[in-house]
């Protein structure tokens, strides 16, 4: 299907829209990859093609705020060692931690990373995600953070696979093979921004917190990719309360994530300067400690989840698992955690139009295995029947019969 | 394919066989249903079908220790207000609760409670659950208890579902519209424990719980049951410590469930009588309260896993997402959680001809998209690239090209 063709989503029995009240008995018409209209399905317009969604549940495309998915290896060994109580030093000695992901990214030829990649994309999507934000960060050298920019620069604008939000974290740790100081490297790391953007990044990260990058070392990195032109948003307070929120609310960043560590000071500075918060129920777990969400909520913040899917804590591709964990970790509400994964995390990204379901917003649409919302708290984790990105259907048609 | 063909699952990176440590570079062969062969594949035989697990992971399939899946009705829009901070009075005054099931499943025509049953055990044996033990409970009269007992026992010998241990629950709550004391419904139900035999059931449980039913009530209906020919198994001390531990112990059931509430001396009790620890991480999340897993295991206690899939709490058929759950939340080793879902819940059903990779056991297998068992702790849910029930393939040969 072109993007030309109309197509309407009908027998919807549950629409949450991310705008007001979920509505019921509803049509919504996709036309050039947008929403045209949205009303009773007895006032439907004609469409060249009309999907029934069986009386069933559709929620806008999700919006993934947190991933690390340019990587290789596998470090299940590892993860299996560290259920047993192993220390992080045991595990290090082992040639584990982020050093070996390093290792086995540098190593892997374009076309597996590619691959492997790729292939985690159409896991995202056909979870749920038409947008999700993605992060370099495990080459640690200039040619290798610029090759990872453009392979997902690269694969952004495939149909079939979610649309990339595309982050230059060259700052996520100190390079294991690295021989000066850590203030060279960030310095390093920092002069890489305008190639960052020139390859395709659309962001600046970096990881604020202890035993990684100071806020004065965080501040460089982040403000050469501002002069660069690159949205800033930081790994914050997620293991000691370093300065990361602060820091974030005074470059005014799109977000700060994790959040672990912080205060109500903090929450007042985050929502003062419009920063997004970005929680991720999967590694909190993983971590076996949380955000302070119903504080940040209650100040003011916006909320947005992410997977925070990466090769050494957490390998789910799905943000309806983590409404589900948010729900039970976080303590959010259906609504405020369903908000948390469209329209406050398009907000969480800087984009205005998606996120929610409304005339003239993307048509990325997802009809689910339910009929109504709560099923997501229920579920842990709810299957798509089909996802529409910009009205094309991403899920093979025959699946429907598996399902 | 019958059980009279022999079938060859070859290239087997890792076999974790769940007896000592896990095997690379293996075969299995099936024969009539049993395992016959396990070794090494260079060595191994020939069969009629050969097939490959392309370098992957190959468990037991899992065994699912907790149901509850013969109901009808979404109470999804309770859920979405419970999130909201909800009590259980306005719940209730919504018409919400376990009485909200009961009306719908007694009001569900029998072929739509048996398609909806059908289509839950479907997802359990596709998400890896080649054996499950389910409740009735959701009718608690004695015509829909006995209804709901045949339900089950019809549909255990279907060779695509899983294998069936059918627990015969009517002690899960008072009736709604009950208009006897708590001890005359007790008396009632325990009545009704030889019926359930015939009917089919294996086991008999009783919800022993503050404000369910005492220990001495859930004594009769425990007792009723063992000497009708039913093997006991009790939920106990999950919302207060009110002694079902200990009876577990008395009556030396296969298990005792949830405990959220033991003690270090209900685990010698129940590890002096070799009641199994049956534990549900999803409904303990939900909760937002743990058992204490570790000093069961220190105490000597086999413990296993539950999804504890029931229409209020948990939606989940996974026990890939259990083990998941249970590394983070009970903080179980992977190996720990593994057993738990494989030899340690065969061993809460009373069954000892599956849960291991062994000659002579069941061949109920599971090719996992993973190349080693750490992967549970990562993914949250890993997904199958194949089921077999005693050597028959249970997924659709083409669902692998859209994994």
């Amino acid at each position: 299907m072109s993007h030309e063709v109309s197509r309407l989503l009908t027998n919807i029995k549950r629409l949450w829209t991310g705008v007001g009240e979920p509505l019921e008995h509803v049509a919504v018409l996709v036309e050039d990859g947008v929403i045209g209209w949205v009303g009773d399905q007895d006032d439907a317009p004609d469409a060249d093609i009309v999907d029934d969604c069986r009386g069933g549940l559709v929620t806008p495309g999700f919006v993934d705020t947190h991933t690390h998915p340019v990587y290789a290896g596998d470090r299940a060994p590892e993860i299996a060692l560290r259920s047993t109580g192993a220390r992080y030093a045991e595990i290090a000695a082992m040639g584990g931690g982020i050093a070996a992901t390093v290792r086995a990214t540098r190593a892997a030829p374009w076309d597996q990373l590619r691959a492997g990649l790729r292939a985690r994309l159409v896991d995202f999507v056909q979870s749920g995600s038409t947008t999700m934000e993605a992060k370099t960060g495990y080459h640690l050298t200039r040619d290798g953070e610029l090759d990872a920019v453009r392979l997902l620069a690269d694969l952004a604008g495939d149909p079939v696979l979610p649309r990339l939000s595309v982050t230059f974290l060259a700052a996520h740790a100190m390079p294991p093979d690295y021989t000066g100081s850590r203030d060279d490297y960030t310095d390093e790391a920092a002069s890489w921004s305008a190639a960052a953007r020139e390859a395709g990044a659309d962001n600046v990260d970096v990881f604020c917190d202890e035993g990684y990058f100071t806020t004065d070392q965080s501040r460089r990195v982040l403000q050469a990719g501002i002069d660069a032109g690159l949205r800033p948003r930081v790994h914050a307070d997620e293991l000691a309360r370093t300065g990361g929120a602060q820091l974030a609310a005074e470059l005014r960043c799109l977000s700060a994530d994790h959040l672990l560590k912080v205060t109500p000071e903090d929450a007042d500075a985050l929502a003062a300067a419009n920063v997004a918060a970005v929680v991720c129920p999967g590694t909190s777990l993983q971590l076996r400690a949380a955000p302070p969400v119903r504080m940040l909520l209650e100040h003011g913040v916006t909320v947005a989840l992410g997977t925070d899917h990466n090769p050494g804590q957490c390998g789910s591709t799905s943000m309806s698992l983590m409404i589900s964990l948010a729900v039970a970790v976080f303590r959010m509400s259906v609504t405020e955690a369903l908000h948390a994964a469209t329209a406050g995390a398009a907000t969480a990204l800087g984009l205005d139009d998606r996120g929610v379901v409304r005339e003239g917003a993307l048509g990325d649409l997802v009809w689910w295995d339910a009929a109504h919302e709560g099923s997501f708290a229920w579920a842990f984790r709810l299957e798509p029947r089909q996802v529409w990105r910009g009205g094309v259907p991403v899920l093979p048609a025959d699946l429907e019969a598996l399902v």
